[in-house]
């Protein structure tokens, strides 16, 4: 088939009676679809209910230390919660904070401890005039939503298949000190999949800011969220990184289980250097007085006794290989030759980006919705909710059962044809 | 036998002597007690145990609304958790958000909010010059240690058995616009165990406050922690009295399980009017997808299926009791014609405070902690440690066993006797 950009008006005329054809016919279904969270199915969570026999009323509830789990204390997590957490970034447990089942939450509270409380004795920020962070594009919304609801101005700096474009932040951290901070999704990034090289990692490590109290804010959310078990990305090790480049504090790593066991009631953890430990449970101690111990665990015997960690991953990824697979063939069988669309394969992670033609984002997923297809808004993956070029839109596959993913990405692809052909005819 | 005040100074002398004897020989015991901090014993921790039996993998996790409580998302708690703390205050599940296993932690957030955004879009109070915190004394310390983490100024206010001094308080917030708020533990107050009048609290209710974003930090944290199934204090609605008044957005009310399940693992809620409900929301929806809900549900099913909440709480309460009873006969018996301290008696919660001559209770809290019993460090009760009258302190009865507790208390009463000794042979 001819691409859309090689057919004459005539032919553009025709194929636009035919695919609105098409979409007249999804909208007469009734659809009521959902790709727009990275929600893991139900499939998935069962793989965790293991979890839920762990503990009965038999079981000991004493810790390696010596902590009754039931009882208050332990501002920091066990022991056992903190080695399972260190396990999956591969750090020392002497690096990690165990919280409660938010990794957002942690974030959240990072940057809102450094508005009143500045960073290791640092100005507050709330009283500076200006506080800025960068922030890699296309990124994930709920980042951007911290920072846009803390005042924090965004500077927006390009994605590419190794990471963010370093030069760029290389220059903008060196000459402005009222830059704070950077949003990364190092692996399997939120929404593109893509891994930062070797090369971004230590350029990130060697980074040399103005301010003092620069954060590198490293959500490695999908750190071992791969989607093969014979292709699968790895990247170097930030912590170790900085370390090395004699910048021992100037990251903090997240993660959490959200995605590995119940999303909604993982544990989460905050890693990253002692300095750095010491400087934040000083307010952490007035904020409570710990998290729950019992759900950590839980956790923590779960991976012990019932099941490897490993394995478990390549459950998952058994259960959402075949959904990225549906969603990534129709893209490919229908629109690869038509030159209106681009799209990455994802090794891991939970999204496929779709770049449209520019300007059409927005009524595509517009589109998808008034047929019954909830995508993620357009822009989403931009701060403010805008994308400059109206182009990006996030495809999250792993909610829906694949028979529904197949209808929806088919009349995604409607959308996305109907879309360019409107733009394509009015020029 | 005579008190100390009317003893001759041969007769101090003598008693001293005596005194002394009997403190070395508890040095020589070697003992290691703590009566420092409220923490349930594991007798009572044991009471819910039957919560780790209640979700199995055979357990269906879907709430009543329909939701998986395994995945994303339910910002504000599930309908089962709410009711559940909303009977735990006797209010409308309309007012109620259920958060994390912490109402330390949302005390703290609502803190932290205030600071960086404001209270229903007054000034964040990060950007004015002073803010002030009224303070009823004795009082909470983590409560004081929140206020002094922010830099909020705190203003005390002597308790009295029916609650704060209403006059004072009146009077300060109808003239001063920086005071934001006031701590209260309205019902078996920490550490007097002094439960607020009908009067005090209507008088709450009728406060009018120069600064519109005043609240009421009403900590209910022992609301239905009684000792006693005969002798049980109650309070006057604060959300009811706050209405009727017509200051409807004046409160946040504080509530929790974590002395009623597991205190490391139990659920917290906010409960408040729903215009504030809708402020914090927003905020809340930035800071986190959702709280645990398979605690929320854990907790739900507990008290319906297997326990029901009021006979569960007699249950804590024939624990606790006994333990009580245990230091409140040995201070009877031993001090009372002594003229050297005073206590309460308390009908619930889990504190007894100990007023002691002035300027003995560093000193008191020292020797006993030479002699190997921890007591909570004295002044803790009042705003930066600091006791004007180094008179207060703070006795936790609830987690040693009675024997020990039996061994610390009569440790305790020497060091009382041989501090009140030392201060009145000075004199």
């Amino acid at each position: 088939m001819k691409s859309y950009q090689e057919m004459s008006r005539e032919e553009l005329l025709e194929e636009h009676e035919r695919v609105i054809g098409q979409y007249e016919k999804f909208k007469e279904m009734g659809l009521k679809l959902d790709m727009s969270r990275g929600k893991p199915s139900s499939e998935q969570l069962d793989l965790s209910l293991g979890m839920l026999d762990v503990l009965t009323s038999e079981s000991n509830v004493i810790n390696q230390d010596g902590f009754d789990c039931r009882n208050y204390g332990v501002l920091d997590g066990i022991i056992e919660a903190k080695k399972l957490i260190a396990s999956m970034v591969d750090v020392s447990v002497d690096n990690v904070i165990v919280y409660g089942n938010s990794s957002l939450n942690i974030m959240y509270d990072t940057i809102s401890r450094s508005m009143t409380h500045g960073v290791m004795g640092s100005t507050p920020w709330c009283k500076l005039d200006t506080v800025k962070f960068i922030c890699p594009v296309p990124g994930y919304d709920r980042h951007f939503g911290i920072t846009e609801h803390f005042g924090i101005e965004m500077i927006q700096v390009p994605m590419s298949q190794t990471g963010p474009d370093m030069d760029i932040i290389e220059n903008l951290v060196k000459n402005d000190d009222s830059i704070k901070g950077i949003w990364c999704v190092p692996k399997y990034s939120n929404p593109q999949g893509y891994s930062y090289s070797d090369e971004t990692v230590v350029r990130f490590a060697h980074l040399e800011p103005a301010a003092k109290d620069f954060r590198i804010f490293w959500d490695n959310a999908y750190a071992i969220h791969h989607l093969y078990e014979d292709k699968q990305d790895s990247i170097l090790n930030i912590l170790e990184e900085c370390k090395k480049a004699n910048h021992p504090d100037m990251v903090y790593e997240f993660c959490s289980t959200s995605k590995i066991t119940f999303s909604g009631g993982g544990i989460a953890g905050l890693i990253t250097s002692e300095n750095n430990i010491t400087d934040i449970k000083k307010q952490m101690g007035i904020q409570t007085i710990g998290y729950n111990k019992i759900n950590q665990l839980c956790h923590a015997r779960f991976f012990k006794e019932q099941c490897d960690l490993k394995n478990h991953m390549l459950k998952h990824a058994s259960i959402l290989r075949p959904k990225f697979e549906t969603v990534l063939n129709i893209l490919e069988n229908q629109l690869s030759n038509l030159h209106i669309g681009d799209w990455n394969c994802p090794r891991g992670g939970y999204f496929i980006a779709f770049d449209s033609l520019n300007g059409c984002a927005k009524r595509i997923v517009s589109l998808a919705k008034e047929a019954g297809v909830v995508m993620t808004p357009a822009g989403a993956t931009f701060p403010y909710g805008i994308d400059p070029q109206d182009k990006t839109i996030r495809i999250a596959p792993s909610l829906p059962k694949i028979k529904d993913l197949e209808i929806a990405t088919e009349l995604f692809v409607v959308c996305v044809k109907l879309a360019s052909l409107e733009q394509l005819l009015q020029k």
